[in-house]
């Protein structure tokens, strides 16, 4: 949440002569995303998102994240468009960072979603793995299960100090999901990091998917799962059944789950917890000093993990045959 | 620079309901300002910005700031109008906080004024002036010459280990400025915090003024020495005296400087610097752990100080006859 870098007026007017979008209006940093310095920016053409990516993003995998986004807007996806320059290309650089303008998207993030926007949500996921389906470029998950032993093994020590008894749980958790973790599963570009805070709604409608800089190529039913995780419970551990089976049958409208992704549904709700709560352990347990940004709770997943160990099948997460 | 109360759709929406500017498309934090939380805002009524009033701001002066927004904005100058809800109220409260909508100003922020842009700000300063000469209310400025003597002795012990022999050199300046201010100046309303930051330009044109969190009733020329201090020098403390002419000549073009106030100008700018450097100066030594926000350098207007001590009159700040 901060804007990293300044970007005086002078060098934004000279950065927008290369384009061809009007003459700048106003522009104003947003406080929003963790890992970029976002912008937004009016022009006398249109409203834009103007960022400008931080070391944390590796410049060798911004064409795979621009060229999706380009991608899957021109399949009708609601979701940021790479503006090109007059020269064609979408990627520049501003004040020595990798910058990108991309189009404006309307809407609001949801704190507390409902069913219908769970459903909604659903069906947006299930159109962005059909959208994708032709994309030509591949990009590994490399916070996938092989990363979680890593992660796990460098925060281990410390873990207990963040809540007693946490090393000994996420330790059980990873023999469980390294040992049965689905492979073969229909797969594709998925988006990986669908939050609350990346998908717009207008009322109940569905406006706008964001942030695909963790986009890679891996199982559907894992992005669902990870949509599962994020949407469906409270802060406490509590998971909402409703929102499940809404969320489920929405996704199925657009592209139904097969036997193999319904029977992984399980494993793959718990290996998605375990990412975050592991991701987010480790930033927990770095913060630098003068951070900006606030660390996520991290035991937010370890209370989601308790519901997933008692799951029996993909049924106890709304999914119905 | 930073969103200190985040602020849910759902405690939006509500606000929202009691204002007639239709519903919400967007809305994003802002990472401007250093007192208040302030959101971009489009509904399908147009755009707005939206301030919470974090606590550094006293509710008590509220009305003042509003209602000489809403003065100065009917009387035609480029300002932010505060939207009045449906039982006729700017100011109603969110989050706990007091909060306002007002009207959005397009126009960008210069970081190296040209003399035109000099210009034109003194031409919309002395408009403010002449706007604001028929509002009702008054508020004194507490961060004039009076307060300037207990913010030093609150900051004089750590002085010198900000830059050596600074306790002293401001203690000369102080005596000055002390033993000499004017009194009986023209007076009236002034924004008193005209920074660059703070207007607003669509190329040479200036297209508004924004954050009258400081306005009060002053000398006008006061006003006018805070800019000549704000826009004409660089931060190295080198003055350029084509910026001061272009920002009299526009001020005087508008509204003639009486002889009484050409020759106060000197010592008011003395006073201006100083009065930066301190509230600087105290911040600086008192930053908060974990702030969002990093202090401004003290010392540029220390610098400043140099250039105004050698002042012999108001045509060393580019006044002419």
């Amino acid at each position: 949440m901060a804007v990293y870098t300044e970007v005086s007026d002078e060098a934004l007017t000279a950065f927008l002569a290369a384009y061809d979008i009007g003459t700048l209006l106003s522009y104003k940093g947003i406080a929003e995303g963790v890992e970029n310095t976002n912008f937004f920016l009016h022009t006398t053409a249109g409203t834009y998102i103007l960022t400008l990516y931080e070391k944390r993003v590796r410049a060798d995998d911004l064409p795979f994240f621009l060229n999706l986004m380009e991608h899957l807007a021109t399949r009708g996806l609601a979701c940021p468009q790479p503006i090109r320059n007059r020269a064609g290309v979408a990627l520049g650089e501003l004040c020595g960072r990798p910058a990108v303008i991309v189009s404006f998207l309307e809407g609001v993030s949801v704190k507390r979603p409902t069913p219908d926007q769970c459903r909604a949500l659903g069906g947006a996921l299930a159109g962005l793995h059909a959208a994708g389906s032709d994309f030509g470029m591949r990009r590994d998950n490399n916070l996938s299960v092989e990363a979680w032993g890593p992660l796990f093994r460098g925060a281990e020590a410390q873990a207990d100090g963040v809540s007693p008894g946490l090393a000994a749980r996420v330790c059980g958790d990873l023999a469980v999901v390294e040992a049965g973790w689905p492979r073969g599963l229909p797969s594709g570009v998925i988006h990986a990091d669908l939050f609350t805070d990346n998908v717009f709604f207008i009322g109940d409608d569905l406006s706008g998917l964001i942030d695909f800089y963790f986009a890679c190529t891996d199982a559907f039913a894992y992005d669902l799962a990870i949509c599962l995780n994020a949407w469906c419970f409270d802060a406490d551990g509590t998971f909402h059944r409703d929102r499940g089976a809404a969320l489920i049958a929405g996704y199925e409208a657009v592209r139904p789950l097969g036997a193999d992704e319904v029977a992984a549904l399980p494993i793959l709700c718990r290996g998605a917890a375990l990412r975050f709560l592991l991701t987010r352990l480790v930033d927990w347990l770095n913060v630098p000093p003068g951070a900006l940004v606030q660390p996520k709770d991290p035991l937010e997943y370890d209370r989601r993990l308790t519901f997933h160990r008692g799951v029996t099948g993909a049924g106890d997460y709304g999914w119905v045959e």
